[in-house]
């Protein structure tokens, strides 16, 4: 019988959160937790930062999925260090899966970590993982209304990332309003628009991850 | 502290879902659970069904958010019964607030209740709330892989939407390919073909829903 005590175990999680931040501090490791819904582009995204920076950070990913290794192997395809967790049922990652798929990353070698997170805009934004930055991706077919139903997501993000714009054309998406209800609940989050289909954008995105490294 | 003891709570769940369809049953109100990520288009489906069928069918519905009541008052527009419930953080409906909430519903008035769950691929799917019939929506610019990451709400559907499939030619999406996944883990399953914009599928959709319901 599995027995979960929910505070327990946020508590333990943000121990073994700040234990993983221990550990990619002294390896000189930053870590990104990018969260958003299934299908907002989260692998789409890292592929098109890999492709961009690869040259000059050497980056390595960690893939949370309830199964499957799929965005693993395209990953892979560009010849980084990618770790596939696969979670067997768990809406989220955590810090303890974190933590054990750290062990099989070589982070000597790395300077920059993505994470990406179970597709879900729900629950992964209760579990901090130790990651230096929360990035939430909101594809324009979801809608401009998701920051009023899901709003803790968009609380906790230090970056907004709006993928799919190439769609704004045929979609009721309205980015001003957007981006203004966002500044409404986080004034320190940034929101960005990007397509990783047509590479509008992406400038400004790999401007914001290479300000954040180099900090 | 909240304790969770999952397999109790499941246990508990299914009686109430048991409850839930024999008071359902008794009041003659077929009850369909209709399940996708944030921004597939449970709504906008809902909509276009209460506003085709609403002469022909009572129709009432739950609406299932995290927070805020936007959809709700869409719905309550089209002049039908609607009852939100709010989750307050968790991120899927489970049988126990459905039972609540159908004190809300007037029920002897009612000849089909929808149920819009909380914008999840994952969670939802684990919870009966004594459901008649599992919808399933994916909306094309998630991608066509979405069946291979998030099997298990694949699995139960009876039947799966295919919504926004006026973003086809803008997408990789293959309907082919998705809706012969499908068929492999779940051959009971229908998948069909909508656009809540252009209304495309819409009358298949409604023959489904009608013929579900008068069965």
């Amino acid at each position: 019988m599995e027995i979960k005590v929910l505070k327990d175990i946020l508590s333990v999680n943000e121990q073994m959160a700040q234990r993983n931040r221990s550990v990619l501090d002294s390896k000189g490791v930053f870590m990104m937790n990018v969260m958003s819904s299934p299908g907002s582009g989260k692998t789409s995204l890292i592929l098109e930062t890999v492709r961009r920076l690869k040259d000059r950070l050497r980056i390595g990913v960690v893939e949370g999925d309830i199964s499957s290794s799929i965005d693993a192997e395209k990953i892979g395809r560009e010849n980084v260090p990618v770790v596939q967790i696969n979670t067997g049922g768990e809406c989220h990652l955590d810090a303890g899966m974190i933590s054990r798929a750290l062990d099989s990353v070589p982070l000597e070698d790395i300077d920059l970590l993505f994470i990406e997170n179970v597709g879900n805009l729900v629950c992964p934004g209760e579990f901090n993982l130790g990651e230096h930055r929360k990035i939430i991706i909101l594809s324009v077919p979801e809608g401009d209304d998701k920051i009023y139903k899901y709003p803790l997501m968009f609380n906790i993000a230090d970056v907004v990332v709006v993928n799919k714009v190439d769609l704004l054309p045929y979609t009721s998406f309205d980015f001003e309003s957007f981006s203004g209800a966002v500044k409404g609940i986080n004034q320190k989050a940034q929101v960005l628009q990007v397509s990783c289909t047509t590479g509008q954008g992406i400038d400004d995105w790999i401007a914001w991850i290479t300000g954040c490294v180099q900090r």
